[in-house]
């Protein structure tokens, strides 16, 4: 069997590559070893845990918002069981839904392992079936990344493990301790906390969600601390175990794990999630028969073209440079496809929005206030609290605020930073805003609608000139 | 007392101008006959409409759909007193905010009634004070509107009653008549409904939210329909009284409305609202004195400086031409005060978006299909439904759908009508591209955070080419 392309990977930046592919003429194939299609996003990532995160929230809101808006309940209780099962419905119907765009499109799709074997040459491999070699004009890797690995944690399947883990515990934890206060472990980290476990957050850097405007990260970090997540920052986890009696394979009652930190009490609970960020899956690829090079953080080299070092060979995701988020994977996948066919294809890397779903929601885009120091680059700055607008207060979700970031000469927006309720949806203007280039006072001159939770970002730019109207 | 600007009027249109102007180093002055600052929208209109709603949604969700959630509730039961007190402690906040505001800046606040007496004239009339005259180099009338009246429907302060009674109605009606089938009518319907009160909606065009493009109108009254509100389209009212005993002012227990409707069946109810329509208050402003002029429709006609035909006499918002809309006043307060202290001040007519705050919500900007086709203008479609958007599906609210609507020939976008989740806040993105002149390949080409709503709009700019990924 032949293909234009072929594509190792059928998550976010795999699966919509081979969509566009086959939009744009080409006879497209996806090779994914995972049953269900979609990848770590929407089987074990992105999607469960925002269905956790939603109903988690719901469960808050039953237990302690009600009552101010004259709503009155009793005996509210949690049927993990079901709260699992709408999970587990969303993934199943959003991972069928792949399938049937592959259908649709005429994208052939092999179940298995990728992995070349020389050029234009990719074997599947499937345990209990021969392995199968296809020939392919192009290759686009699209492999995505894998939990990283922290000496002394090793995950056990069971007490301590992953997100994947951590998205379908069979009960709430009576402790869990997270390793790692970046957005995946403050997001499974408030879902457990909702759901009434205790939760230890460990963090290495004396700070919370490394990379983030700070100002913002600091904003987060004592909000979440209100809601009771306890931290520990500046924390060297030295190793993790669990005792008692184990049995392989199966979940043990009443084991206990042990958190080693250095210079401090050792920590018990009863689960560790272990997330202190991600690593490209570029191993068992056969990139070695191909010539492809990587960096040196493991990350595949490409160039504009997302072309890797060997001919026909591209790259695209969490296994190249670049923030490891479903949305730049699936705009490098259609970019690069379009570029292999079209000699057009573009990714703004400066526009890419990052978003943390806590609640409150955390939502940036382009540059930090450290960034713009560090760069030497003049800016001026806006703020509006929520607490200000209106349909925050209606919503009685208050906390937080808006921070926009502007070059002091040209007045282009080069950062926008969200705390507060539905940042991840009020983030859109502002990335299309700058995609735009426009300036704060662009943001200023746009008609916003009253009563919205936009008010805050155009409140923000004005702020930016010193004009707000409402602070 | 002189100042240099005198403003007639403390709600959206009038309160942000008395603040810009003020931050512009005018001696501004704003006159309001109620106590509380911010007019309509603030005290009696957009704000506490969406206290309520945020409620009753809750109520609804708590009632309905949190089983789905794994979250158990026994005996949901409602304090309407407590959610009418939540309500009225925003309306209260947020006047007090105006208050707040117009102390920081340094703007006179005038209790009382404004009437202009001549040029550079205007008395304050307060009940029980003597009446006060100022004097004004500029005079700005912001006074709003008011609800319009029907033949044979007469509001009695009790039983038949307009948008600012079906926000304090002391108890829950058993059956609500809503009069006319606009914004207002459906949102204050929409909250009673889910409190628990039958609502019959009778509307005289034969289709909901006149104005409004109609495939959007459509689909949302399928889905109210779904949510039991009873409409009557094509229904002429021919009146409206009380039935039984009645004691002036007090409520009257057990009292029954008749609404007369020709060709049909008298309809029997407890309330009715009066919502078919606002008209522009402009009686008793003294406004022969001066020569301001009136159109045909009696509101004020101004000039792109927002000038009227009287010197140094300016008009905004409801009282002049355009959508009746609070950010639309706000906009045009801020730039009439502009172009009066530096000469330069605009509002872009073409992208002023409007929200119907319902569940789902729905958010229009620019052009209905049927202006286009009116106005001969060739254009493509982009639709994408919720239904495959991942983070509404986390949300478990795929209801709705985004369409874009571009020129045929330049890919301009023309128009977006969204009905969905978080519309309100969706169609900030839509504005803000349409104020640069957006093409739709212009966001399809804008990366949007995955999993969030704005997918949804990505994909509906995506399918205006027919690229669409997800569907």
């Amino acid at each position: 069997m032949k293909h234009d392309l072929v594509i190792i990977g059928g998550g976010p930046g795999g699966y919509p590559a081979a969509i566009r592919a086959a939009q744009l003429g080409l006879n497209a194939a996806c090779i994914e070893k995972e049953n269900q299609l979609g990848g770590t996003c929407v089987r074990v990532g992105c999607i469960p845990s925002k269905a956790l995160l939603e109903s988690s929230e719901k469960l808050v809101e039953t237990q302690h918002d009600l009552k101010a808006h004259g709503i009155k309940v009793n005996g509210v209780s949690v049927d993990l069981t079901q709260m699992m099962k709408r999970k587990d419905g969303i993934v199943k119907a959003l991972t069928g839904g792949v399938d049937f765009l592959f259908k649709k499109n005429k994208v052939t799709r092999y179940k298995g392992t990728g992995r070349i074997v020389g050029p234009g040459r990719v074997v599947v491999e499937s345990e209990g079936t021969e392995p199968q070699e296809i020939e392919a004009e192009n290759i686009l890797i699209a492999t995505g990344s894998k939990t990283a690995q922290l000496k002394g944690v090793v995950p056990d399947g069971d007490r301590i493990g992953t997100s994947t883990d951590a998205l379908s515990y069979p009960e709430v934890p009576k402790h869990l301790v997270v390793i790692g206060a970046g957005y995946i472990g403050l997001e499974l980290g408030s879902v457990w906390k909702r759901l009434g476990a205790q939760v230890t957050v460990l963090e290495y850097l004396p700070r919370i969600l490394p990379g983030m405007d700070s100002e913002t990260a600091d904003e987060a970090f004592k909000i979440f601390q209100k809601q009771g997540l306890k931290f520990q920052l500046g924390a060297k986890v030295l190793g993790a175990r669990v005792e008692g009696a184990r049995v392989e394979g199966a979940r043990v009652e009443g084991a206990e794990c042990i958190v080693e930190v250095e210079g401090a009490e050792p920590i018990r609970c009863d689960r560790v999630l272990l997330s202190v960020g991600r690593v490209p899956n570029t191993d068992g690829l056969g990139l070695e028969t191909v010539g492809v090079q990587l960096d040196e953080r493991g990350r595949i080299t490409v160039d504009e073209k997302f072309q890797t070092s060997a001919p026909n060979i591209y790259a695209i995701g969490d296994v190249i440079v670049g923030p490891m988020l479903a949305h730049k994977a699936s705009e490098e996948g259609v970019a690069c496809v379009e570029h292999l066919v079209t000699g057009y294809g573009h990714v703004n890397y400066d526009t890419i929005p990052g978003i943390v779903y806590t609640q409150p929601e955390i939502a940036t885009v382009g540059k930090s206030e450290e960034q713009l120091k560090d760069a030497g680059i003049e800016y001026r700055k806006g703020v509006f609290p929520f607490q200000a607008n209106g349909r925050a207060r209606a919503l009685n979700q208050t906390e937080g605020r808006v921070k926009i970031l502007a070059d002091a000469a040209t007045d282009r927006i080069l950062g926008v930073h969200i705390i507060g309720p539905r940042a991840g949806d009020l983030i859109a203007e502002a990335v299309a805003a700058m995609e735009f280039g426009a300036s704060s006072e662009d943001i200023a001159r746009t008609v916003h609608a009253h009563p919205t939770l936009s008010e805050a970002l155009h409140e923000a730019a004005l702020a930016v000139d010193s004009r707000a109207l409402h602070i």
